[in-house]
């Protein structure tokens, strides 16, 4: 029998976070690892009226990929996959993994090779998103390799997941529309706000949000989401800033990262561990050494760590920013194959101002 | 470690059956059962300089949409599988099921309305290959349940494909080619020939193959093969043919069936056991009473009945028709939703004379 929480999950997804619409064109894509929740959001979607295409990976054809493809095929482009980022409706993306180490050793620019041959797909779907033609949502499935990423046991690590999602109440829908409202009215009262500034023991860091919108993600691109956030104007961020939780890209967990920027651009940047992949990511293009997004996590049904930046990133009481390509809603025009979140824990004697306003203080909101 | 037969497999399937070229369009059909099979082929269509597309289905979801699917949903095709159809240079599937009787309870009806809402890919991908735009070729991964079906166990079962497929030899290709080369000299000696006369225990037909042609299945569509086949004159089929093996249509087995023909058209039928499903299949349309083909196996590495169509028609030793749609490559005309294969046994005491001349006694060719 189903998790009960999967089936709530299935139903979250398709019937709150992108609203599946009779005759609508939906993709369900995810590794073979997720087929469970492959099978119940593809019911949900049935049951929606909505038109199914299964884009099923798997990720040891994904590792071969990245080992052994020559030029030619990490250039060209899936016309089908194309044509769907250009025309359907709704994506809808299950993350499992059966192994979260298992592409440490490709090469960072190899990495950074494929994703940038595929940014096309990312930029259609983004700037469809942007104007309203498609509905996305990205969740993860719990597993045995990210139980064990998270130092858990996989009922442990279904607990957090279900418990961060929501899904183990019995209407999530609703605790998602109460958490929306709560931060609808910061994302209001941040509105026409210009100056920036967070201080702590790990943040000295100001940036513009000058003409630039907060946007309230309630779940509905993200599963679970829980964080408000915004473009800084790109040459606007000075400062430095240091994360102290590791930040996994592409499997690989670079950790002790520190940034400092000047007029926008990171001018000096070190990791404790995997510094050569931080290097390549910020070396990747022209926006890649620029802040795309700054946000507030506001979820706290995510109570620690776990390894999976889907979670970390919305923990209660911290902040991130993302390198790399911003989020065109929220006014940034910053362009990049990157897009690179990393965490900053602000719940001790640390504080957000804005405008010269206390806004936020050791992980709380204060307005 | 993987099977060395499976790796050969993927072998045969990408470098001997669809000969995969540097930058072509490779789709990768298969369920999620066939995962093992589905990695070796990938990793050979990579070797090869191919593109490929994934298209892993489910074979849960796809009975969950057989039951609950709405008219508009059946209606619906997927715009990029479509596109696949019409573009792409190779299509390899690989059959495997985790349950052959799966869809016992499904109404026929409905299984047809499906059929026939995609049947444009399937004439695409038809239509395409006799114009030699794309190369096609299908082939069964072994499971528990096709072993369960053929009454084997799993490593039996595994004997038997290998076998069938040369996979069990070092090298399949090279197996591939020299069946092929015996069935091009029957092929070419039976042009321009027009009267073949079937006798045995089992069958006493004639049927013409004037300005027909017969075609070599050598495993380049089929894997694996080991036949050579034509569309008869569609009225010029007379007598009378019994099957003793059991013809297996929409996971329901119909046994001992006998068939009489008068100029073409089937006007006695009845079946020991189904014979409702016999009748049903006879009366589908106008063409489902006249045969689209006529063939002769020559696979001796399949020496059982197991109930996989894909194996069955090509045993060594046996001929088979088919009621209904015939292969335009032929130069069949004959029309029908139904193509349904019957296989009838030659090894005692039968022959095949062709123009009056002996071409083949007792399950061997004789020319």
């Amino acid at each position: 029998m189903t998790d009960v929480r999967l089936e709530r999950l299935a139903n979250v997804l398709v019937n709150y976070s992108t609203e599946v619409k009779p005759g609508q064109w939906v993709g369900i894509l995810g590794d073979v690892m997720a087929l469970p929740a492959l099978r119940e959001v593809y019911k949900e979607v049935v049951k929606a009226g909505g038109n199914a295409t299964l884009l099923i990976g798997d990720s040891y054809m994904e590792r071969y990929f990245l080992r052994e493809a020559n030029d030619e095929q990490i250039a060209w482009l899936d016309p089908s996959q194309t044509l769907y980022y250009e025309q359907a409706d709704v994506y809808i993306r299950i993350g499992a993994s059966a192994n979260t180490r298992a592409l440490t050793s490709i090469p960072g620019k190899r990495m950074q090779k494929i994703q940038a041959a595929r940014s096309s797909w990312l930029d259609a779907r983004l700037d469809r998103a942007a104007r309203g033609e498609m509905n996305w949502v990205g969740t993860l499935y719990p597993t045995e390799a990210s139980a064990q990423e998270a130092n858990m046991s996989l009922e442990e690590y279904e607990d957090f997941v279900y418990g961060a999602t929501f899904c183990d109440r019995e209407d999530p829908v609703a605790a998602w529309m109460e958490l929306s409202a709560m931060q609808q009215k910061k994302v209001d009262w941040l509105k026409g706000k210009q100056h920036v500034k967070l201080q702590g023991p790990n943040v000295d860091l100001e940036l513009s949000i000058e003409g630039r919108t907060f946007l309230n993600s309630d779940g509905h691109r993200n599963m679970p989401s829980g964080e408000i956030f915004t473009g800084p104007v790109e040459e606007s961020v000075n400062g430095w800033i240091r994360f102290d939780y590791p930040s996994v890209v592409g499997g690989r967990a670079v950790k002790g990262i520190e940034l400092k920027f000047e007029q926008g651009k990171v001018v000096q940047a070190s990791a404790e561990e995997n510094d050569d992949l931080l290097q390549a990511q910020l070396d990747t293009d022209a926006g890649s050494r620029y802040l795309g997004e700054f946000a507030i996590g506001t979820n706290f049904g995510i109570n620690r760590f776990t390894g999976s930046i889907l979670f970390d990133e919305k923990i209660g009481g911290t902040v991130h920013v993302a390198i790399g390509r911003g989020y065109k809603e929220t006014g940034s025009h910053n362009e990049s194959a990157v897009h690179w979140d990393m965490i900053c824990d602000m719940r001790n004697d640390s504080e957000i101002h804005v405008d010269g306003d206390l806004f936020y203080k050791n992980g709380e909101f204060t307005v």
